[in-house]
């Protein structure tokens, strides 16, 4: 059974065919979004069926683009800790951990990247291109040598230094580029040329907010609370957030939910935080930022090409943005590795910072379930400890 | 339901109860194993219910020691690849990593640590310690920290550099010993002293080779052909081996196995083979190898307190033992992550090195199902990868 129909341009709702080699809208270069026909899965589909199954990112496969073949790595159904040590600091009691270091290449960018692999190779591209921070061009490397597609990565400066190299052997061509990872999306753009097919950017490829969609499902599984959990979100270009907040209004639509949904909170860094801004300003859109730092290199990302999105997600879902000192994250680093014996990328770290901040200030109740995504690995940014 | 009965020693059958602080025999020091209550377990649950479970190493705890917090940082339930384009190089169809990268800290060590660390817990004891090769320190450390027990950990040379600090980030107590990780055991043993129900070393505590079982269940549960697989297993202190005999050995007895039980064949460093050098000259022990010396940190174990066990486990299983030259394991480790995407450490790697040594005399079979255990993630000897 296929209940997946196409994809819709967010912006234009111009209607795309789902065997399309199109990665953003055709006419006005919106993010498409997958559609599913709901009504139809509702019907064949059981709640208890869809989240009885087992294995990963593809259980979820009746609201994935569905394709011939599924590439995986072991992708997905990743634990959600119950952080009792670092929640009584804060005197949260029912405080998680999301780790999504447990995936394949040590980040949540697995997820989307089984998907957008598995669509290129339906529709029978054979190269894919991409700047990356470092962990979704992992990602990409790994699948892409899984499933022989051949892949180039534009990684700019700040990338830790042995990211380059993994993905070299993975048999990716990298190309290092000066500034921020805007500069190297600027950079493929201009060398990208006949690839154009398999440009699998942020929100220029429409399958990895679907595979990324799945971190939500398997919230939405295992937390049924009635009052909103809050979901803390170490924000890049805002896939992760999209993807969430269409994983619940997909299940809200089919009367999956149980539970409420959650509020979601955007966390950046002080030193590149468009989104905070443009959230507090009230803006309907993302604008750039100028000169963006970080030692946070999974975020930084000075704008988003998805920016209506997230801004709407974040009001629809009640929720908030906060930044965080750059300052504060090795501190957290080690606090959530000692208290719970999990090693967060520093992007992951700052939602722990960004959960004091809005405990502090009252957004957060310590009576609150409270979710911090912990989007990679920390391992590789082990060379920030030594600063120390 | 509870059907742990407690641990009996593998060489004098002594019996020792499940609420001992005893790690070894307390008569003769061979290694402890758990026992089970194997025909209540038959009469109360069904093979079925044993597998369908969800959730890592825990969704078989009918078949752990059980006690009252498990505790958990997601381990288990790793994925099993097949390996299409690696297997196609030799002419085996059915090629599979089992990739045991995807575990906490990025090792199978983290399953064994998960029951030990459990087991402290349940007996009251606060502080642990151990040599380790580097990876199992780090497992440890993790659980420590999760589970707020005080860790120590003595590292021999050649342990990777970023392990020290790593294990530190948790909160560890590192000791730095130079020699083997026989040295660093011996310093451990003349340090110890009121620790002693801490020490959490290889086969000097039972409940290590009990999460590690869970290998085997989950082999097991995927793979029933009815010819024996291969599964080749990088071999330091050998708990792996033993863990996985045991845990089809128990699934027998239970009358649980639908396929053939697997051959086992142990994969070493030929600067380190003493489990090779014994199984070719028909020994019923393993005795010390001098100066060990390989790449491969988590193999550059000279010796086994579990050599009898070992080469019984090769025996009955009519498998095998293989050493591979160092000069072949980063070619292995390029080869297993262009073609199937999975960064393995040295001594994974080591198994895709050990199947072709196999393969090629014959040891192997073309049509046979082969199961390459990938114990850790590559990430971590990346520096490995400049010497070329």
């Amino acid at each position: 059974m296929k209940f997946f129909e196409g994809y819709r341009c967010s912006r234009c709702s111009m209607e795309i065919p789902a065997g399309s080699v199109a990665g953003e809208c055709p006419a006005c270069a919106a993010p498409l979004l997958a559609v599913y026909d709901l009504g139809g899965l509702r019907r064949v589909v059981q709640r208890e069926e869809f989240f009885s199954r087992h294995g990963g990112v593809w259980r979820f496969r009746h609201l994935l683009p569905t394709f011939g073949r599924e590439v995986t790595l072991g992708e997905g159904s990743t634990p959600l800790i119950r952080a009792r040590r670092l929640g009584a600091r804060l005197g949260i009691e029912r405080l998680y951990i999301k780790n999504e270091a447990l995936n394949p290449t040590g980040s949540f960018k697995a997820r989307g990247m089984a998907v957008a692999v598995t669509r290129l190779l339906d529709i029978g591209v054979r190269e894919a291109c991409m700047p990356s921070a470092g962990n979704a061009g992992l990602a990409l490397s790994a699948y892409g040598a899984a499933a022989g597609i051949r892949c180039r990565i534009y990684l700019p400066d700040g990338t830790p230094a042995g990211m380059a190299e993994e993905c070299r052997l993975y048999g990716t061509d990298v190309v290092r580029v000066p500034g921020s990872i805007a500069d190297a999306g600027a950079r493929l753009d201009a060398e990208a040329g006949a690839e154009r097919a398999g440009v699998v950017s942020t929100f220029r490829e429409p399958c990895r907010v679907e595979g990324k969609k799945t971190i939500g499902f398997e919230i939405a599984c295992e937390i049924d609370s009635p009052s909103a959990p809050w979901v803390l979100f170490p924000t890049g270009g805002g896939t992760g957030i999209v993807a969430i907040w269409k994983a619940y209004t997909e299940l809200e639509t089919l009367g999956w939910l149980r539970g409420a949904k959650p509020r979601l909170a955007v966390v950046q860094s002080k030193g590149c935080a468009p989104i905070v801004r443009a959230f507090k300003a009230g803006e309907g859109e993302v604008a750039p930022w100028k000169e963006p730092e970080t030692i946070a290199a999974g975020i930084r990302v000075p704008g988003s090409r998805a920016g209506a999105l997230i801004l709407a997600a974040l009001r629809e879902s009640e929720g908030t943005a906060v930044a965080v000192a750059d300052a504060d994250l090795m501190g957290a680093v080690r606090e959530i590795a000692s208290c719970e014996g999990v090693f967060a990328a520093p992007e992951g770290a700052a939602t722990w910072a960004g959960c004091k901040a809005l405990v502090g200030d009252g957004t957060i109740d310590r009576s609150d379930t409270v979710i911090l995504v912990n989007t990679a690995c920390g391992s590789r940014y082990r060379f920030l400890l030594e600063d120390r």
